[in-house]
This record gives C-alpha cells, sequence and structure tokens, in this order.
C-alpha cells in the first residue's frame, strides 16, 4: 500500500493494468536543484508503489556532465532518498537496491545522446522481451532548453505507436502571452498537446487539489452563498520571508507576479470560481470551466495593482547581475492585485491576490470571507456574530498544517472520501485570520504529501486535468500581460522587509483603482509627484469647450450628462438621449455604465444618432457596442431602448422597408417636439459627424429628422439623424478625443460658421446649447 | 436670541415678518401628560423667542373638564416651566408672567365651546385692534377624537381667509393602511392638507434633521461610495430598556412595529436613502424623493422579520385589560426586519432595522457600514484596517449625545452650518459600535435641543417638510401593511427581558428569509414545529407530475429549468425557453430573478407563449410582466428577447401586418428546428392553455407555429403559439396552482387523451417531455 503518493489515483488503476509493459522515466537535469529535493523521491515512492504490480522500469538521470562526472552525483542523491513511511526498514532497503540497480546516468547534451538513448532503451526491451508501455520525460531543466531537448526527443526518443510519451515541463513557460505562445508553438511542432505535461506545482499540493472535490461534496451547502449576494470579498494569499538572494539571475527577469501570482495564486482562483464540472474526472469539462472563467475576468492593467521590492533587493541585483552602483532594476518582489469576475454570480466581488517576498511571516491560503447577514441584538460574543468564512490554508503560518476551514457559524463540511482527508477536532490554541481555531471546523489531510510526489503519481497515471494545459496557459498569460506590460514603468514602492515594513504595504481599491493606503514613508525612488490637471474651460468656435485629461473630461461629460438627465426628468419625467457610433464615447459609455449608481436609467429613453446597416448583433453595429458597453449593465426598461430599425424583415436599409420613416415616427411619438434633451455627437477625422458625409445628399425636405446615407468608408449604408434632428435638440455634446484628431480640431478653430467641406460645423442647435468636449491630445496635439 | 428652539428657522424670518399680527394658540388636550411635559415648554419658548417682533399671541388650553377644574392643573403647569437657557432670571421672570397673563383655560368639549372659543378670539382681536395672522390647534389627544375635533375647528373655528389655520396632529394615524386612508378621508373632508401638521418627533430631533443637510454638505465625498458597491449593510436601531407597564391600554393595539418602525425608524432609513433633493427647503422635492423612495422598497411581508414579547408582558395585558389566565397577546414588543430597497444604487444592501422594549441597553441609531475596501498585508492594527462606517447616533447608549459619527478611516466630514453644531474634539474613553470613539471624527449639536421645541418652532414656521404628509403617511402604511397582517397570525418569542436575553433575539438573513439566529430555548408560547414539507412526485394524465406546497414547486421548477438550461447550452450553446403569461409564473419569474444567480442568461433566448394584443408597455401585457418580473433584473443580451409582434406600424395585430409569419421567421432562424427547449404553459379555470381556448379554429395549415387568436375574455385579441409549436417542445412544464385550479385538476385527471372541451389536454409533445407542476392548493383543494 502506498497512500502516500496516490492514493487520489486509485480508480485509474485499471486503466494501469491494462497498459502493463515497460516504463522508461528519463530525468532530464536529473542532477539538478530540483530533481535532488523533490523528483528523485517521488519516483522513488512511485516506484515503491508500482514494483510487483505488473509495470517493469528503469530510470536514467541525464544531464550535461559526461557519464564519469555526473554517475557518482546521481548515485550519491540516491542513496539519500527517504523511506516511504508505509515501508518497513528491510522492506525499503531491498525497494531501494533495486531501484538503484534500475537507475542510470546518461550525458544528454547532443542529438547522438539521444539517439544513444533511444537505442539503449530499444535494446533492453529487446533483450528482456518486454513489450513497451511509455516513455516519461521529466525537463527539469532552464525554459529556453524546452524546445530544444523537444525537438530531439521527438527526433530520436519517440516510442512505437502503442506506447505513450509523456514530457514534463516546469515554468516558467514565457514571460508574457507572445513568448508563451512562441514557446508553445515551437513544443507544439515537436509534441503533441496530450504529450505534454505543464508542472504547476500548486496543483499538486494536497488543499489545492482538494478544492473541487470540496465544492462538490458540500455543493448543497455552497450553492445558496457561492456568489456575489454572500461573499464579501476573496483573498488569495502567499507571503513569504525568504527573499530572492541568490536567485536574482532567474527572478530579476521574472518577479512576484511572474513567478507565482500569474501561475499558483490564479490556478487557485480558477479552482474557486470556476463553475462547478458535472465530472470531477472529466478533464475536458474542467478545462472548458477553467477557460471559461478566465475569460471572464475583468481586464486588469496596472490602475488595478500595487508593487513593491524590497530596499536589499537592488543591492543584490548590481552584485548578483555584476550591475554598476547607479543601476536600478524595476522588478517587483511584491505586488497586490485586485481582480474582479464579470458575471452575474460574482460580479463585484474583491478578489485581493497578494504576494510578497521579505514580508513578515510565512503563510499562504485563499480565504472566502462571507457578508455578515446577521444583526447582533445582544451579547456580540456569541460565536454566530462572528466572521463567516471559509479558508483553503495551504501552510505555514499560525496553523503550519495544510486544511481547509469552515467557520463554524457557516456550515459543518461534508467529508465525503474520509480515507485521505480526516476532521481535526484538537485544536491548538492559535487564531487562524481573526478566529480562534476552536471556531472552525477544519479537515487535513490524513497524511501530508509531497507536491511532487503527488504530481509524479498523477503524470504515470494519466490525469492531465492536475496539469496546465496550453490553452489555460496562454488564457492566463493574456489575462496578465496587459498589466506586467502596464506595470514594466511602474517603480515599485521599497520596504524595508520583515515587520519593519509596517502598515507600507496595505493596499486598498478606491473606485476602481488600487492603491497603498499609507503614503510611503521610505520611498528612495519613486518621486511620488501626484498628476492633479484640472479641467479647463473656454470658447471654441463661438460655442462653450470643455477640456481636459481624456479620463477627466470623460468624467466631466458623464456628470453633465447627469444632471441634463435630472433637469429633464424633474421637468418632464423623462430624459431622451440620442448616443452616437464611433471610438469616442466608448470611454464614456463605460463611466456611464459603471461609475453613475445614480443615474436614472428607469426614466432614460437611449435612441441612436446613426447606425451601420448590419444586423445589431453584429460587431460592427453601433447598437451592439451601446448594449454591450453600456446597455448590459444597466437596469433600463426595455420599452426605453429604441435600435434604429436597419434590420427590418431581414433586410439591411432597403429603401422601401421604410426604416427611417418608422424611426421618425417613433421619436414624434416618444418625444416633445421631436427635441432630444441630449444628442451626442463624435467626430471623424474627416470633419463628419453622425453619419452625414461631405457628399451626403441632404433630404429637399427640411422636415426629415432620419435619412439613409452613404458612407466613404464600409459599412457604406448607414442611417443617421439629420441635422434638423440634432440642430433641435436641447442639448448636443461633441466629443473629441485623441491626438488624431489634433489637426482637425486646429482646423475648425480657423473656420467661422458653416463649411461645406466639415459637415460638424453644420450643428448649430436652434435654441439648445452646444458644448464641445475636447481632450488635452486632441487640443493640444 | 433663541436659538435652542429655531436656529434653523432663521431663514424664514422674513415670511414670519410679512404675516405679522396675532397668533392664536390652542392645546387641545392642555393639562395632559404631553402638554405638561413637552407642549407648553415649547409654546414658552416660542414666545420668548417672539415676543417683541411683531406678532401678538394668546394661549388656550383646552380639555374636557369644566374651567374651575381644569384652570388650576393649566396654571400648575404652565407655573413649573423652565426658563429658556439665554434668559436672565430677571427677564425671564418678566416674559414667564406675560405668558400665564396670555394664557387660559377652556373647557373644549362640545360644538358650543369651540364657538365660544372662536367668539373669544374674535372679540379680543376686535377688542385690541388686531390683525389676525392664525390660529394653531394641537390636537394633544387620543387618536380616536381627531375626526371630531378637526369637524369642530372646521365648522366654528376658521379664522377669516388671510390668516393660516394650522392643526397639529400626534400619531397614531390609523393602524394599518386601511384605518389610514380612513381617518386620512375623515380630516381631508374637514382640513385642507396645507392646514394639517401630522408629528413624527423623530423628525424634530438634531440629528434626524440633520442627515439630509449633512449628506448635501459631504456630497462628493459620499456620491461615490454611497451605494451598493461600497455599503456592506444599514442598521436602524431603537433599543430600549423599559417596558410597556401601565400603557398596555395602548401598546397592546399597536405593538413595536407601529409604535416605533412604520413612523420613526422608516423616517430615518428615508431621510438616509432617498433620492438627495437638489435644494434642501423644498418641501415639494423633498415629498417627492421620499415618496419616489418608499416607492422603491422591496415587498416585505412575514417571511422578512421576527417578532419577540418580553415575557412579563402578557401578565401585565391579562391585569391591565382584565383579562383571564389564558388570555394571550400576540402584540411584539420587539421586531427585526429586513428591507432590501429595489432600485440600482441600492440594492442587495441588507437594512436591519431593529426596536424592542426590555432589552439589554437604551441607545438609538442608524449605521451605514461600509464594505471593507483594505487588504491588510501586515499591521492589521493599522486605523486604516478598522471597520469603516458612518453613525447617526440619536443619543443614549455609551456616548449619551446626539451626534454624527464618520470613522476617520473614511474621510473628514464637512461642518457647514457651523452656528448650531460643533465638531468634538474631546472623546471619552468608550466604544460605539465597534470603534473607540478617537477613531470618528464627531460632530455634534452646540445646545441639545427637545425635539418638541424644534417642532413647534417649525410649525410657527409653517416648514412642512419636518412634517409628514398624507401621501407619506399612506405610502409608509401601504409598506408595512402586508408585514403586519401577516405577522398578526405569528407567535411572538418569548424573552426574559434584559441582558438575560442573552443571543436570543439576534436574527439573520437567510437567503430571502428573516430567522432569529438561536433555536429558543425559553419559549412557552410557541410550539415551533417546523413545517417541512416534502416534494412529492407521481403520474397526472400518464405524464409525470411533480406536486409540493406552491414555495416548494416553484423553487423545483426553477431548479429542472436550470437543469434544462444547462443541457440545451452545454448541447448547442443556447437555450431557448418560452413563457407564458398569466398568473401562475408571476412566482416562478421572480424566483428566476432573484434566486438563480448562476442560470446562464447570457446564453439564454426568452421567447413568449402568447400575448395579448395591447402595446407592450401597458400592464396588461404578458411581455410587460415577464419585463418587469424577470427581465428588468437580469442580465441578458437585448438580442435574446424575443416579445411577440403584436404592435406593428403602430397597430394591433392587424392581419396584414403579418406578426405571426414574422414571429415565425424569427423562431425558424433562431431555433433548431424550431423545436423549443422549454416551454411553459399555465392552464386557465376553462381548461384553456396558451392562447389556445376551447372555441379557438387551428389553422388547416398545421405547419403553422404562430396564430391569431380570440379569447372569451378581454382582452380578445391574443397571439398564441400553436399546438404544434408547443408539441414540437423537448421539454413542456404545465404550471398549475391555487384552490381554484383544483375543480380542473381533478376534471382533467379522468379524462383519458384528447377533449375538445379541454385545449390543455391537446399538449402532448411529439419527441418532447411533459411535466405537470402541481401545487397541493390545486391537487388537493
Amino acid at each position: 500500500m502506498a497512500i502516500i503518493c496516490w492514493q487520489t489515483g486509485l480508480t485509474d488503476n485499471q486503466e494501469a493494468k491494462k497498459s502493463l509493459g515497460h516504463v522508461t522515466v528519463v530525468v532530464v537535469g536529473g542532477t539538478g536543484d530540483l530533481a535532488r529535493k523533490y523528483l528523485w523521491q517521488g519516483f522513488f515512492q512511485l516506484y515503491a508503489d508500482q514494483v510487483g504490480k505488473g509495470h517493469t522500469f528503469s530510470f536514467y538521470g541525464g544531464g550535461l556532465s559526461p557519464t564519469d562526472k555526473g554517475t557518482p552525483v546521481l548515485f550519491g542523491i540516491l542513496k539519500e532518498l527517504a523511506c516511504p513511511l508505509e515501508l518497513t526498514a528491510e522492506r525499503c532497503a531491498l525497494v531501494k537496491d533495486q531501484f538503484l540497480h534500475l537507475s542510470k546516468y546518461l550525458q544528454l547534451k547532443t542529438t547522438e545522446d539521444y539517439e544513444k538513448l533511444n537505442q539503449e532503451i530499444k535494446q533492453q526491451l529487446e533483450k528482456e522481451g518486454m513489450v513497451e508501455a511509455g516513455r516519461l520525460f521529466y525537463l527539469s531543466v532552464p525554459a529556453f532548453a524546452y524546445a530544444d531537448i523537444a525537438e530531439k526527443v521527438n527526433n530520436t526518443c519517440r516510442p512505437p505507436s502503442e506506447a505513450w510519451l509523456r514530457v514534463v515541463l516546469e515554468k516558467p513557460f514565457g514571460h508574457n502571452l507572445y513568448s508563451a505562445q512562441a514557446l508553445d508553438e515551437k513544443l507544439s511542432g515537436q509534441l503533441k498537446e496530450e504529450e505534454m505535461y505543464r508542472i504547476d506545482h500548486y496543483l499538486g499540493k494536497q488543499v489545492v487539489s482538494k478544492i473541487l472535490p470540496f465544492r462538490k461534496e458540500n455543493k448543497k451547502l455552497l450553492d445558496p452563498i457561492w456568489n456575489k449576494h454572500h461573499i464579501e470579498r476573496i483573498e488569495i494569499v502567499l507571503k513569504e520571508t525568504l527573499d530572492a538572494k541568490g536567485r536574482i539571475q532567474f527572478y530579476d527577469q521574472y518577479g512576484v507576479i511572474r513567478d507565482v501570482i500569474q501561475n499558483h495564486l490564479t490556478e487557485v482562483m480558477t479552482l474557486m470560481l470556476m463553475n462547478l464540472p458535472a465530472n470531477l474526472s472529466n478533464s475536458k469539462e474542467i478545462l472548458q470551466n477553467k477557460l471559461n472563467f478566465l475569460a471572464s475576468l475583468q481586464y486588469v492593467d496596472n490602475i488595478n495593482a500595487v508593487v513593491g521590492q524590497y530596499q536589499a533587493y537592488n543591492g543584490e541585483v548590481q552584485e548578483e547581475l555584476n550591475k554598476t552602483k547607479d543601476y536600478f532594476s524595476m522588478t517587483p518582489t511584491f505586488a497586490g492585485v485586485v481582480i474582479h469576475v464579470d458575471n452575474a454570480q460574482y460580479e463585484g466581488i474583491p478578489i485581493f491576490m497578494t504576494s510578497g517576498k521579505a514580508l513578515d511571516e510565512r503563510v499562504s491560503y485563499a480565504r472566502v470571507l462571507f457578508k455578515s447577514d446577521i444583526f447582533c441584538v445582544q451579547d456580540p460574543n456569541d460565536v454566530k456574530c462572528k466572521s463567516k468564512q471559509i479558508v483553503f490554508y495551504l501552510g505555514h503560518g499560525n496553523l503550519q498544517y495544510p486544511a481547509i476551514l469552515v467557520s463554524k457559524n457557516l456550515f459543518k463540511p461534508e467529508l465525503v472520501n474520509s480515507g485521505d482527508w480526516k476532521e481535526v477536532t484538537e485544536h491548538k490554541d492559535v487564531n487562524v485570520l481573526g478566529l480562534p481555531l476552536s471556531d472552525y471546523y477544519i479537515q487535513s489531510p490524513v497524511t501530508p504529501r509531497e507536491a511532487y510526489c503527488e504530481l509524479i503519481s498523477h503524470i504515470f497515471f494519466g490525469r492531465k486535468d492536475s496539469f496546465i494545459s496550453a490553452e489555460g496557459l496562454l488564457a492566463s498569460w493574456a489575462f496578465w500581460t496587459p498589466l506586467l506590460e502596464g506595470l514594466s514603468r511602474v517603480f515599485p514602492r521599497v520596504y524595508p522587509g520583515g515587520t519593519a515594513n509596517g502598515n507600507l504595504l496595505n493596499f486598498q481599491l478606491r473606485g476602481n483603482e488600487v492603491t497603498f493606503s499609507h503614503e510611503a514613508v521610505v520611498n528612495v525612488i519613486n518621486p511620488g509627484a501626484e498628476d492633479n490637471f484640472q479641467v479647463m474651460q473656454g470658447k471654441y468656435r463661438s460655442s462653450e469647450m470643455v477640456s481636459a485629461w481624456a479620463q477627466e473630461l470623460v468624467e466631466r461629460l458623464a456628470s453633465d450628462l447627469l444632471l441634463a438627465a435630472e433637469e429633464a426628468i424633474r421637468e418632464e419625467g423623462q430624459f431622451h438621449l440620442a448616443l452616437s457610433g464611433g471610438s469616442s464615447p466608448v470611454a464614456l459609455l463605460r463611466a456611464l455604465a459603471i461609475n453613475l449608481y445614480t443615474f436614472p436609467w428607469r426614466s432614460t429613453h437611449i435612441w441612436q444618432v446613426d447606425e451601420r446597416c448590419v444586423p445589431h448583433t453584429e460587431s460592427g453595429s453601433n447598437f451592439r457596442s451601446i448594449h454591450d458597453l453600456l446597455l448590459q449593465h444597466i437596469r433600463i426598461p426595455y420599452f426605453n431602448i429604441h435600435p434604429m430599425p436597419v434590420h427590418l424583415t431581414q433586410r439591411l436599409c432597403v429603401e422601401e422597408d421604410g426604416g427611417p420613416t418608422l424611426y421618425e415616427k417613433e421619436i414624434k411619438k416618444h418625444i416633445n417636439g421631436s427635441s432630444f434633451h441630449y444628442v451626442l455627437l463624435g467626430v471623424g477625422q474627416d470633419g463628419h459627424t453622425a453619419s452625414l458625409f461631405q457628399d451626403t445628399k441632404l433630404e429637399n425636405d427640411k422636415e426629415r429628422l432620419v435619412i439613409l446615407t452613404e458612407s466613404p468608408i464600409k459599412p457604406h449604408q448607414r442611417m443617421s439623424l439629420t441635422f434638423t434632428a440634432i440642430n433641435k435638440a436641447r442639448r448636443v455634446g461633441v466629443l473629441i478625443m485623441g491626438k488624431s484628431k489634433h489637426e482637425l480640431v486646429s482646423q475648425l478653430s480657423r473656420i467661422k460658421g458653416e463649411s461645406s467641406k466639415y459637415p460638424i460645423t453644420k450643428v448649430q442647435p436652434k435654441s439648445g446649447t452646444l458644448i464641445w468636449y475636447i481632450d488635452y491630445d486632441a487640443l493640444l496635439g
């Protein structure tokens, strides 16, 4: 019985029996650090479990050193291997002897070396008349060597088609989306996806691999509370006391986000929040759900994160990388990020993800804190008045052992597979995350197991869901890359290290933004000057103009819209707003959707200024973008939404379908005197506005409010409000943003009155007001 | 200077000057308890302030006793009046002497008495050659006497039209919506709304009347956080240590909700959460915003509340009401309610409202607790890691004085009108709601003032926004009445009183439901048997049937729909659901909207089974009810909503507009083989389903999916899916609820196969499944 290593793999034993035969294990980098610390122990455990069960084995440690140098190193490692707990000393000695006998050091450097290896495997199989079950290559080497080794394996060491090939890779898998894609392309030219086992050793941690089963076992109790209505916040934390000294060569290229957040902590978050698969052993379903979850994350960039660097780090960099004394590394050794999920189940829940080196404590956990739903009229010491939480405790800290903790005021968790997990009922007198241990139900593994030991058994049993898929890897990189790029220009806050950090690294969410909670006391690098730009008001083309940097400008426009809406609703009970397509309104729509909770949407009607003649569901449709950016996020009555009818009777903008007339009728029916309360316009670089272009023939009938027009650029057919309709409006706002509009803004300022070359100049509200919103980029170039 | 009483009224002084003249004050019930304790002090203060400013006064204390008995009682009260703080003893003696001189006791019982009063006023005015400014009747009498007195005042005591009449009323204003309406009708037959001043003395409390100004002064700081994204919970609390002994005659008819929650606590909540009026002195705008807020509250009934009764209460009832020893009063002396606001700004924030007698502590406050938005990496004692809250502290408790507290980690509040409010910077060493006092910014009134004193000055100045309007009163009753009715059948939990209550009254939100957090230890009345009904499965008309009590049935159907949706989306990426109109689906739609957070709406398409030929915006429209109950609450793409086109080209169901054909086309375009994944049907008492009636002529063309039909009841014209469309569906659910359907359910069970009399019998999915959902009322009668 070898429970320590693959208790969870037992159900797969049948498969293992089917493919009985010889297994060759090759640890490339077999005398390196990782191999010495974890890998050989795992393979020894695998052997100890499998010996006598039908499989035969041989183990190769490969390295760059010649055989005479490498062999004693390898055997030095192997001789030191610890005995599995379940074996008697006598039995262990025997098994270990066999294991050493089956092991061999090989130089693995050139293609010829790999060919030799292949020959050796074949000859041995022939000699002993064995069938081949599979070959396992564990690449415990720097990532830059992966592609080369994969190519050699593919070209020289493939087993016959009946046997499997499994190549195990360790992070880092690239350092951003593009390099990960490039690596993936290289590798996938040599190996099939099912042949690659990308290790994230967190997936081998007992508590991490228990997250999905725990959620499944407690589905009935969790379902009602596992959502935005009950979860207050989530914290995913890996705090280290160690620093990066001695590892700078590696670390300085990566930093804390690439080192542990993009992979380990992201995996933990995913397992906690992905849709629970119907079948926990269906790797495909798990993968799909993981991908869906990652796709639902809100975009994160450097306004959503803070970074720090421990004070001694830079000196270590100068020393280990041979840099001069004026060299500054911007690599963060601490990061705090707040993530949001953009789906109905979790939206609004802040996920605080953080990790750092040289902190006050070594601890790793993921905590789900629930909203308090109790009102304690009296007796506030009542256990039910305390905080309600579930903690996936990965280790260290006050508790010191891995466990799943459920606060007693929440529920008593099920313990279904009670073979390898137990309930802990003896409580050390410690506090864990705000509660004394006695306030928790505690589940813990019966025997603590090493992650690598666990994962090696999963490789052997082909359990792909314990590994990172190519798609999952790229999805995670796609999520983290914009932040990493943004941070490459941010100076990390310098912190002294250890308890001396005090509150210097505490961080908080302000609106959408993540900031340190306290001003920096020690901050040798960051000049810390805050940008505090003012909004400027003036005149442009004899009308009012508001100008500011993009963000402030959009906020100002949004708040002006709110004022206009409130006024209209006070006076008429309704607010009629016509929105343009194009790129300028994007930021505005986002601001309206997210920031203005008090916007009176229930009494607001949304109209379109113009539309392209494409179905509303297509991505080119203006309505589609208004929908996705705004309508999808607010609570507005269905009846208040007025898309332009460009797609009647399944046809696009056909004259005889009378779309413009229909829209006119709708406008007249709802709006007093057909005067919109607010028309929001953009301007094209060519001076067009709405879908009214230089060549647009204006109808003879000056009363028309809506017409079909032709755009010089695709899609050509458009529907648009006319100048008649626009100039009837009570307020017209023209939003112009970006350097590409600077030229136009300058030209327009020189033209008095109308110019047929620039349709925008025909916007002259009869009795309403016109305001220009021009950002500094467009105004100042 | 009489700051104590009407600092806030100073701006109205001009108006006061305009109407200079004689003011007659009549306190009906002028020798009663309230008058003795508060009212005369308030009128004395009013006089002391106004004397010499142009108005003249006379004061009448009216009562049922004859003059010779009443006069000494009244003067006994008046002689004991305290001197206003700002007057010297000498000046006070002088003013008091004048005040006594102007005061008089009158018997006010019969119409003649009132006529006499009127004569006396007139004669005095004539005699002294004075112009009349107005008459103030303060009705300090039991509510049952209001109508009668109002009639007498109206008939006999109206001043000439240039002068004002103000009649002041005290709660209770009815004991539910209907009695309040009846009282209002009676009173409004005699008095105009602007003549009535309904007092809620909480509106005279300094902190309560500061809520709106505080929100306005700190608007910039509050706007970003005064919403569901930042507020975690709100608590509105009035705890008393006193019991009801000696007041049972009154109290037992009302109970805690009518006594303090429907009025005081509801007013506080309204001021905290209503939209901030643009102009704080615009009573009309304030009233409108209050009404809008009350209208946005989610319906509350007895699943949203818990009630208790202190143990000694029932004995007191038996004694004071002369009841026998087996009499049990069900009047609650404690209540905990959780309220939700159904608007985008506050939705999801639980408002814990609670009050009780015989509790451990006397305290009253309203607290806004904000979500923690900080992650404390280290140093958890950092003040920024503590809870963030704003407390409107009305008095008593640890603090002992009224104040507005803002935790220092939130912001430093503005103090704009610094005349009557001050910042407190000396801190007693006490904890208030979880934080030491030194962690708060504290604002407090410069001089503590009595609420009545304040309100009497507001009456004099005609500041109607400090009083309850008829509309506001009825809106509040409309909100509380369903709960009061529901609770009339609920046994209150008995609690011992004082600290002995322990955790017995702590209550919590479980899903939608409010329950006590702990099992009752002392519970002499409530048998406490929990209703635990099972869902039953069986056969009905040879198809599967699920039956349960209504609530469970609906939950089961909702969860079956979720399963069907998940399956469809797994297989086809979309779920097509057709919903019926009528009353049965209401509870289901509500359940779908509120409880199923994980429902995959983004991939769900909503279709209609049938529709009435009315515009979609009208309340009779099926689409309108689907919209209001469901669509408004979920995040579903606009494009996935498919209302039946009953209103094409502004006409209702005109044959040549081809609505049915259009809908057929849409169905065919989106749905594989036109087979809905789920069609949800109801059944009318006459056996019709969808809008397919006994007399509906089915088209010859069996391929038609949508037709126009005629209903025997209005509105006659309908659009409906055909049996062809329904029977193509992969799943059909028929939901039947309520006793009124029992007869039909019995009849249908006896019919085999189709019957032309009962259209529902033609629902026979070809290859799909049919499930009947029938509640116990419909099944068992």
